[in-house]
């Protein structure tokens, strides 16, 4: 089966690997000045819940840098027959938790310079996403046009975290940019410190366990963001992935979207369709972290309920703590080649179809 | 059948209702002092989204008084013939987005008297809610003594709208004081304003429908918060109600709270069981705005996922824009009667069995 992995990290061992790719002040700054962790550590607003085991698999140990791919190699990529890996970073979409949104972009600029650099050449698999700091929307949509032609990049991504729900019109010249080079806009969880608002509605939450069970909260806010600001209406074309949110709560949202908009559209005269209409062509969500009840068919009603079969797409996000490898992604049987690969190609329309499928 | 409507909203012409029940300072300052609207207005910080049409269904116009008691009866009372209405206010919960706690306070005991004084005696149906101000806890507590032993005073409620998610150590003398009184804790939709928390992850969303449609995060975070910080191993005969927050979403935040707690429950040691097994135990959810999925089976899943047939009671949310009259309850038939009344019997201790049931 041809499987596209959806959020697959890069690390690094350290965030020096930038340092070849910043100049000028910001490099003065990145190398002296101050950081939030060992002198490695890529400059951000740590969100205040602290992972009590920390965020990567226990066996997943690189030493030097070239062990990130040689480890993801063995243990994942090779491991379970992965056709494509689209590359998600790992820190840099934290970039949006900086006050500072010169020094954000000029981080992300270094990071995807580094991502075509040094990641996308060592695999034929290895497909990128473009991080861009949303603080600055005019900075983001330069950058998405400085690289978004590139053709091994097939997405742009920012986090979850922000400053406010991503329908804003603020951020409107990022979409605009995204339409322009044909690229889906993905979202991925984190940024959930500094200038971003509170990820938990009526919160904040106390602990690690409780506070990520929550933080769909945010993917929930953007999704009715984009849709109830019309951004599919100005950008017909443009494609949102929601990636490490889950996905059994997308009903019950999409339910009460449609209901509050059939009894007070006037707000939004510029909306044509339900909102469960936009949200059928517009997003796609990533599978992981996939939910696990007790009875599969209560989770698979939900997934049917969002058209599953057709919105979802399969990701592993090795190598976190809650990594979901291919033997994990427990969806009805008839959507699986779907799922794990064919709805990637028509979201990521730069990746090659498969050899059976360019046959047909 | 037998009917209890779990959230019916006692409305008021004009706050100036409250005005014999005040003294000294406070009076002086809800008479003479600074109003949101009108001079009967109810002091609180006004939530940032207004809603297009107004709240109230159309079709109810109190003149005076009197009136709101009247029409209530006539149009939903009698109509759909209720046995039990549990009186939630209106305006009151509002009271939880004041920065003066003291004032807060004097505002909800008045109601409280007002409300024990005009509404209970109406009418043998009516039952009960202490509204209380949670920004000063040990206050809300001494309330909750003062008047939880009157006979037809059923629970204790508070908005959704707060500073910090109530399962935080701050608000616990709220709950023991719930116990010691032998009330459930409820939290009604409302607070989004003032000192209060956004409600809204990563928000504020833009649009009132938009806003309305994810509200429901301030129940999540309530219930993950309540669960985590094990205010049910502290007080296991508490009960919690959750009005008019939807349902669809509970078994996916279940889910995630399970898979999350079984691989961190270190972090909370003094928990005991499952997040979805105090939830089964502890939660009660009112239907009222119950999600219309095309297909009623997708919402039944989520129900049965639930334990909807146990944790759900009926509420019509008289007399708001979305209220749900009684014919609008699409729920398993076989899970009527509980969802209609019997659950309610088991929440409410204080309402008599009706015939049928003490007979038994």
């Amino acid at each position: 089966m041809f499987i596209v992995d959806c959020d697959c990290h890069n690390y690094w061992c350290s965030a020096t690997v930038l340092e070849p790719y910043m100049e000028g002040l910001f490099k003065d700054m990145f190398v002296r000045g101050e950081r939030t962790g060992p002198r490695g550590a890529f400059p951000h607003g740590h969100r205040p819940w602290f992972h009590p085991e920390g965020f990567a698999r226990h066996d997943v140990n690189p030493v030097e840098e070239d062990d990130n791919y040689l480890i993801m190699k063995a243990k994942h990529l090779d491991k379970y027959s992965i056709d494509v890996a689209i590359l998600t970073g790992d820190e840099p979409i934290e970039a949006s938790t900086l006050a500072n949104p010169y020094y954000a972009n000029a981080l992300c600029k270094a990071y995807n310079d580094y991502l075509i650099d040094y990641w996308l050449p060592k695999d034929d698999r290895f497909w990128g996403s473009i991080v861009v700091a949303p603080q600055d929307p005019h900075l983001a949509a330069a950058e998405i046009r400085r690289l978004g032609g590139h053709p091994r990049i097939v997405q742009v991504l920012v986090s979850h975290g922000a400053a406010r729900p991503y329908g804003d019109p603020f951020y409107h010249p990022i979409y605009e940019a995204c339409a322009e080079m044909g690229l889906p806009f993905a979202m991925h969880l984190g940024g959930q410190g500094g200038i971003n608002s509170t990820p938990i509605g009526a919160g904040p939450s106390t602990f690690f366990w409780e506070t990520h069970a929550i933080l769909p909260q945010t993917a929930m806010t953007h999704m009715a963001s984009l849709i109830a600001n019309g951004v599919f209406e100005k950008w017909p074309s443009l494609k949102v992935v929601v990636i490490e949110c889950g996905v059994a709560w997308v009903p019950s949202v999409l339910w009460r979207l449609d209901a509050n908009y059939k009894a007070l559209r006037k707000e939004t005269p510029w909306l044509k369709r339900l909102p469960s209409e936009y949200f059928k062509d517009h997003f796609r969500f990533s599978t992981q972290p996939l939910e696990q009840p007790e009875n599969i068919q209560h989770l698979w009603a939900a997934l049917e309920a969002m058209d599953g079969e057709n919105t979802l797409m399969f990701a592993s996000d090795y190598p976190h703590w809650d990594y979901d490898d291919v033997n994990k992604l427990h969806v009805p049987p008839a959507w699986r080649e779907k799922i794990f690969g064919l709805n990637a190609l028509d979201v990521y329309t730069r990746l090659p179809r498969p050899a059976a499928q360019a046959a047909e």
